[in-house]
């Protein structure tokens, strides 16, 4: 198999798995946080950047490449890794959540879904054997299963549907892809907030033996207590022996309470995205450096950071070039935010290592201040 | 005095000078080309890679700092170069030339000129003093004196009294210059086209001892040839143990054409500004990388070109970056254009210590494409 986990230890405290996944572009540690570098790039960043940051693993939008610049040209370059000049490891996506959150207009049939594209709203079609197809031709490490995305909240009839429809989707992803050899596929357990159909779904791809497995379906609108409540059930059912992978989350107290429960592998926009509007994470909490008191605050983003930015540039320096719309101050807490949440992923792991994650947990959020009331999620 | 010009050689084919100029941030060699980092940031660039692409110096805007964030605010942080992390030279300009150029309503007394500035047209003067006072505040190495900029083309009358003016505001300049010790004030010799008003404004800057001369009022509409002809009878009435400076020039060809008149020293915001816009400057002549025919072509930007960018990028990837106005893809355009005048610079430094800086000329003109009829003019 393409994808290899390797499970070092478990937190007394809380049950977290410290781990290993192998990946034929190299090891990363877990649990872990993933970039993403929706179309071929990691908004701002280099490629040496994010390896200086301590990323071993990004995450790639087959929906995007699909559309811009096309798989065959990236096939043609020798895959994404070449085409982007990333020599770590790499997960597409299936494009399925692109299809369901940025086209108003599709129809989803058992076969595939129609709809018209986000850019010029050209009609296509996207299918299990298609989403195999591009990402084989993309050549990333982990793929992902084509699944439907249901809106939250979705009816348990709709939910029990959808989830059905997404294991037979599963297995017909296994059928069409061509490089399992040289790229693991990850099924997608869906079943929103319903225990018994997460169990289900589940227990339908765990019989397909993937080489990972991805949580689906969270991180799409539920309060936090409802994402915790349905990883406490969901990841019990999912093989030790595999990585497990929540889709889409990225706030640092997620990424906590994720890990406590059994996650591997997490991504997000968050923290690219609050980036360029020039919203930083520090050990502190939110810092928004475009903030006029921070004009003459020489001091770096995040005292406690040790980071590229933190070690060379000023609040005060990163607020004037945020204020001005200059690149590099993008780039500056770009790499900041990156940094952070990756840092913060070496600190539970080594948290799991000392079996204290419980602990750390609560010192990091009294002083991040998720612990206070109205707290803000990042 | 805070800079130093040490002749090195001068070229038996073209009579251009190789030298070095020595400032409190280290030494440069000449003729050199200084990227231009308007706001306290050379657009898109991290101080380490201009470091790395090999710029010594560079520019920065008076004017754009006076009004963003403040020059109280750099001195506070311990000058421009603590501000932005580059521990190399800098060049700042007077302002003049953006309140000139960017002012629409501008009133030019003796003492000064009232305009309106163009982020949100507060009312605000600038005079040889106060751009003195800014610049002594951002601790620039290069500080250039507050000249008048006219109009190309301007009537020998207007220009006669307008070169008269610029050398009083150049005695004011050098009474109120705080800090000569380590802040070298330039002299900006004026006069257009016109070789008498040339001749009377080296003779007056030249008597006030400055230790470094630029020369104005050239690269603003007017034809090649003409700049050509002003540098041929302007630079040899600059003193020969001082640097010159042409103020505005980044095309190649009128780099190693001021080079060859007996210039040392170059800035223009071209090669920045035309990467954001998708196209490169290479040893074949130019490129707009975002044209469709560079969809699959895999080459680098330039196949001659020992940059980062294209050491490790594609046209084609840097096409789709560009297209899809991803960051990244403008950092790859800005680099190597930026490297391609720098590289192009140490050539004729190379050439000049052949004495075969005239071949030279011949050779590059003719790969670039100067010698083609209705040739573009970078
Ligand atoms: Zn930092
Ligand atoms: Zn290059």
């Amino acid at each position: 198999m393409a994808i290899q986990y390797e499970h070092i230890k478990t937190d007394k405290q809380t049950g977290a798995r410290l781990g290993r996944v192998h990946t034929p572009h190299g090891s990363f540690d877990t649990p872990t946080f993933m970039p993403v570098g929706t179309l071929a790039t990691v908004k701002t960043m280099a490629p040496e950047e994010l390896k200086e940051m301590g990323a071993n693993i990004i995450l790639s939008n087959t929906y995007h490449l699909w559309l811009r610049p096309g798989e065959d040209i990236i096939e043609e370059a020798g895959g994404l890794h070449n085409f982007m000049n990333w020599d770590g490891s790499i997960l597409t996506d299936s494009g399925g959540f692109q299809v369901f959150s940025l086209s108003k207009l599709r129809d989803i049939k058992e076969e595939g879904v129609h709809f018209r594209n986000h850019i010029n709203g050209e009609k296509l079609f996207l299918s299990p054997e298609k989403a195999m197809n591009i990402q084989n031709a993309l050549g990333s490490d982990i793929m992902m299963a084509f699944d439907e995305c249901p809106p939250y909240p979705a009816s348990f009839d709709y939910m029990k549907k959808s989830v059905e429809r997404t294991s037979r989707w599963a297995e017909r992803c296994l059928d069409a892809h061509k490089r399992p050899h040289d790229q693991g596929l990850f099924g997608i357990v869906q079943g929103g907030e319903y225990e018994e159909l997460r169990r289900q779904s589940a227990q339908d791809l765990a019989s397909l033996d993937f080489p990972g497995y991805a949580i689906g379906g969270l991180s799409v609108g539920e309060p936090k207590d409802v994402m915790n409540r349905v990883l406490d059930f969901t990841t019990p059912l999912l093989p030790e022996d595999k990585p497990r992978y929540l889709m889409g989350v990225g706030s640092p107290d997620s990424l906590i309470d994720g890990a406590i429960r059994g996650v591997d592998m997490f991504d997000c926009v968050l923290p690219t995205r609050i980036a360029r509007n020039g919203t930083c994470m520090t050990s502190q909490g939110r810092l928004v450096v475009r903030n006029a008191k921070f004009a003459r605050d020489f001091r770096p983003i995040d005292e406690a950071c040790n980071c590229h930015t933190c070690r060379n540039y000023s609040r005060a320096y990163i607020r004037h070039l945020v204020k001005a719309n200059e690149t590099f101050g993008f780039r500056l807490t770009t790499y900041h935010n990156l940094y952070f949440l990756l840092n913060l992923m070496e600190q539970v792991r080594e948290a799991i290592r000392q079996d204290r994650l419980g602990d750390f947990r609560e010192e990091f959020f009294e002083q991040y201040g998720f612990n206070k009331p109205n707290a803000k999620n990042f």
